[in-house]
């Protein structure tokens, strides 16, 4: 049996109508998690209940033999943990979410990691800003991006890669949000799953910026045109390149979750509440600036009410909590919340389809029953 | 709109030829969470990376004022955390696997959470012998069997229910491996997904008996009969009771895993190797005592050569290494590993099919390609 990169790394596809989840995006999902949303009662997500999106493999990483190489349009730098551990360090505490949250509720589904609406969490995250490192280097004036590289390796759609995504430089340079090179989470060192021992952290944005197994970082005076900058991670309704160049994914969209009340069926997760008071609960959060307003349905989106929300700390880009009151009577309901960010964004209703199914923050469906 | 808990709450059912993954077993599936199997390498797993499979919801607990009631068949008791924590402590390194991983490779399918083959971890777990416990309760001798109860809620197949379990008292009371109240694992408090803040240990069995968030324990004078006793955890080849009492899971059947070599595509998985010598390696385990061979193929179960075994350490119920060398050769190949335990049970190379979907330790396949 002979064989080439091109029988084992198909292009992407949509799944044909009806079609169950496949082998290949359970293997994802099986790899791969969620925040269980009972878990959105916590201010800052437990070890192991952050949402992990690995592209390849965890890759082995030693912290004490680790560098992390500044090179391109700079003075090049290399510095090692203690080098960076020795540079004034900021904690933020960012809510992170995977941009391809929401693909598998989308019709038709775009075949990746499956993910419904879970791919969300909240850390404290310690490190280095960005932008000092890059002061240090002396970044010379023609430099227009940093282009940033993980120790993780594989192939996608044909394209064997280390992962690599870059930011411009005037966000990478940002005062507020500062972009982080973390050495820290939650107050110890990067689990494996989440980049151990250096990851970039960008607050707003999605998930693939935050680059984890962090060791280069390359001042370019071209926009970096790879794999997950150009072809994935793009807002597209067609094709491939070059019908559709497609918008880039970038900052996260406003959503509200709720954590689910009453108790679960173990196969159906379909909610039990009992008649009377219930209170709903849950977290907002939006890539642009604070959640302004959330409202939440419980009659499948026909009326709404407002939800008493908690301002966002100032300087932070963690998810705001929210609640308010339901009263439970017997029967089947839906309930939804929506979120409002503070340029106005909203939660549409109908799903916002594109080709890679990338930030589907159609609203939340809670299906409850209530009984004596 | 009314509605019934028979309504969301329905029967067990095996998938259809050629149905794929359903929405329910996805929402599972992004919730609960296997070990990425580039973790094999790790001797205890990092937090985050062990298997956590969850009924219901994960309850909240407070540490602070949690009690664990001891009735039943004794002089009652209960204890706080910090009284549980007075006692003699005991460390063991523990391989804890789901008794229903492998079931969504199984054919037909059993539908239910779709483990693959990753639902397992190994932890160091800290707490006091069940035994001791109980001997402090003074047992009276017409006990047979401890009822465990956590405080997850929900309902299952139409039965709603605390999580409940029960050991014969002999297992509860077993000197070698000794049965567990664990209050700290890898050192720390227990992740609120691993039972924060008290579980059962049971070395050497499936994940069922492991009770997470206990609460009390009843000595019983009759064996229980609960769901998840009798209805569930059952090898069964008919459907549900009467028809097919079933004989109940208990321990791990044997298995071995395998590190995927070289590096994966990110939608098939299927591992990319260059040609030239590669060290396979992985980690073996069974409940019934220490592995005592694995084999590795590497031309889908044609031919096969030992690989070199670490022992188990004396007292331990952790996986053991294992590694072998393999030349790669340009084309597609499928690597397995094959374990066989100290009481010569060794892995299938056909599936061992069940209604649950139990126990399905049909070897492992690693599609592979070699190219330059």
């Amino acid at each position: 049996m002979e064989g080439s990169l091109s029988d084992v790394s198909t292009p992407g596809r949509i799944a044909d109508d009806g079609e169950g989840i496949s082998g290949q995006e359970l293997a994802l999902a099986a790899r791969n998690h969620g925040l269980p949303l009972e878990a959105l009662r916590y201010d800052v997500t437990p070890p192991g209940l952050h949402y992990v999106l690995v592209h390849y493999d965890i890759p082995p990483a030693d912290a004490d033999t680790w560098r992390l190489s500044v090179g391109g349009l700079v003075r090049p730098l290399e510095l090692d943990l203690s080098a960076l551990r020795a540079l004034p360090a900021v904690t933020h505490r960012v809510t992170m979410e995977c941009a391809g949250n929401g693909r598998a509720r989308l019709s038709p589904r775009p075949v990746s990691q499956p993910w419904l609406v879970e791919a969300v969490g909240t850390a404290d995250w310690t490190g280095v800003p960005l932008r000092m490192v890059l002061a240090e280097a002396g970044v010379l004036p023609e430099a227009v991006e940093a282009v940033f590289t993980g120790a993780d390796h594989g192939v996608e759609r044909g394209v064997e890669q280390d992962y690599r995504r870059s930011l411009p430089l005037r966000v990478a340079t940002d005062e507020d949000p500062p972009v982080l090179i973390a050495h820290t989470m939650n107050g110890g060192p990067l689990p494996p799953q989440h980049g151990c021992p250096l990851r970039l952290v960008v607050p707003g944005w999605y998930g693939m910026a935050h680059v984890k197994w962090l060791r280069d970082i390359t001042l370019t005076d071209v926009p970096f045109t790879g794999f997950q900058q150009s072809v994935a991670y793009r807002y597209r309704q067609a094709g491939d390149l070059p019908d559709d160049p497609g918008v880039p994914v970038t900052r996260i969209l406003p959503r509200a979750l709720m954590v689910p009340p009453g108790f679960p069926d173990f196969m159906s997760r379909v909610r039990v509440v009992r008649p009377g008071p219930v209170r709903l609960e849950g977290r907002a959060w939006s890539g642009a600036g604070p959640v302004v307003r959330v409202e939440v349905s419980a009659d499948g989106c026909a009326s709404w009410v407002r939800a008493r929300l908690a301002d966002r700390e100032p300087g932070g880009w963690a998810w705001q909590a929210w609640h308010c009151d339901w009263t439970a009577t017997p029967g089947r309901h839906t309930l939804t919340a929506r979120a409002t960010d503070v340029e106005g964004r909203t939660q549409p209703l109908e799903q916002p389809w594109n080709r890679g199914g990338f930030g589907n923050n159609l609203v939340q469906h809670v299906p409850v029953l209530c009984c004596r």
